[in-house]
């Protein structure tokens, strides 16, 4: 039965389409919008939409962002001559957030993975082939996700990338015991890759 | 740092500001709607703006409603003359999935709560009284929450509504354990009340 009339019914309804919101958390999500001041809803709606309107992707490095090209790709403190190349621009933000890294990103949406049918084709692996065969790149850094879409990705792009740039260092980034994790509970595949790639001290 | 743009940011801030939905969260909630076809996204936008614009008291019983009276106060098969007072439209909903209750309802829109600055006067209590003293109901059912603001409320309404109203029966719904509870488990102020509130079979 319709309790609350079609407008609230309607918001509760769009709010359990989003990921994560059930049919519970819907209604305290549409019920709070309603209480708050006509301000913060025009305000919500309107950060909605512009989101929508405003994101483009990078030209350069096909990040999303407001402005091209992105604030990455257009700081001068940053080195363009190496690219670490990522799944996701939320990827990105987490290598961001260390610190460490000052060269650029090429973000890829998606991974290749034939059982959800994205292909090669499906991301954005023919624009990083167009940054690399402009020149100026000197190492590529292979950062995709370490599961099996990831790591078949980051071979997909190294076997490409191979030929066509011979002076290009390609690097996968390291695989082995997270900090602070007790080697007690890390799985044995981790447990064998940090050994194959155990460093000198 | 600012690293999504100024409109994927202010949205992560917006839906940051909801109940229940933490950064993580919201920062899902922004990529899911930049990632969705534009329609959904304008759906989502207007459904937000259109419950807070069309969303009004039902003149009657308060009730959030699109259309005044309201579904139930509008329905020719409810008995008008029955009144269940309820603290919140959820409340009522509740209710309503029962089927049993063939009467009408009044949302108070909150309990009286002095510890949050909750008074008389900051919930449709002089609506309640002015609907009684216009003669046509019989029953008040005082269906507030089983806890102190509730009880409190309840108590409030009781005491105002008797001297005004003679010929209104005052009813509070039973206290007791819950169906397919467990004896074991029951707190003693509810298994007291239960007790207290035997019938005859």
């Amino acid at each position: 039965m319709n309790y609350y009339g079609d407008s609230l019914n309607r918001l509760i309804d769009e709010f359990g389409r989003l990921p994560g919101i059930g049919q519970k958390s819907a209604q305290r999500l549409a019920f709070y919008i309603i209480n708050q001041s006509e301000d913060k809803a025009v305000s919500l709606s309107e950060a909605i939409l512009a989101a929508k309107k405003n994101i483009k992707y990078c030209s350069v490095c096909c990040n999303i962002t407001d402005a091209d090209p992105c604030a990455v790709c257009g700081s001068p403190k940053r080195d363009a001559s190496t690219v670490m190349v990522v799944e996701d621009p939320r990827d990105m933000a987490a290598y961001e957030r260390t610190n460490e890294f000052k060269g650029t990103y090429h973000v890829l949406h998606g991974a290749i993975s034939p059982m959800n049918g994205i292909g090669p084709n499906d991301i954005k692996i023919k624009e990083l082939l167009n940054r690399i065969s402009e020149g100026n790149i000197t190492e590529v850094i292979l950062a995709t996700n370490p599961n099996v879409e990831g790591e078949a990705t980051a071979m997909y792009i190294n076997k490409l990338i191979k030929p066509v740039a011979e002076n290009v260092k390609i690097t996968r980034i390291a695989h082995g015991v997270p900090v602070g994790g007790d080697i007690e509970y890390v799985d044995q595949v981790t447990l064998s890759r940090a050994l194959s790639g155990r460093q000198e001290m």
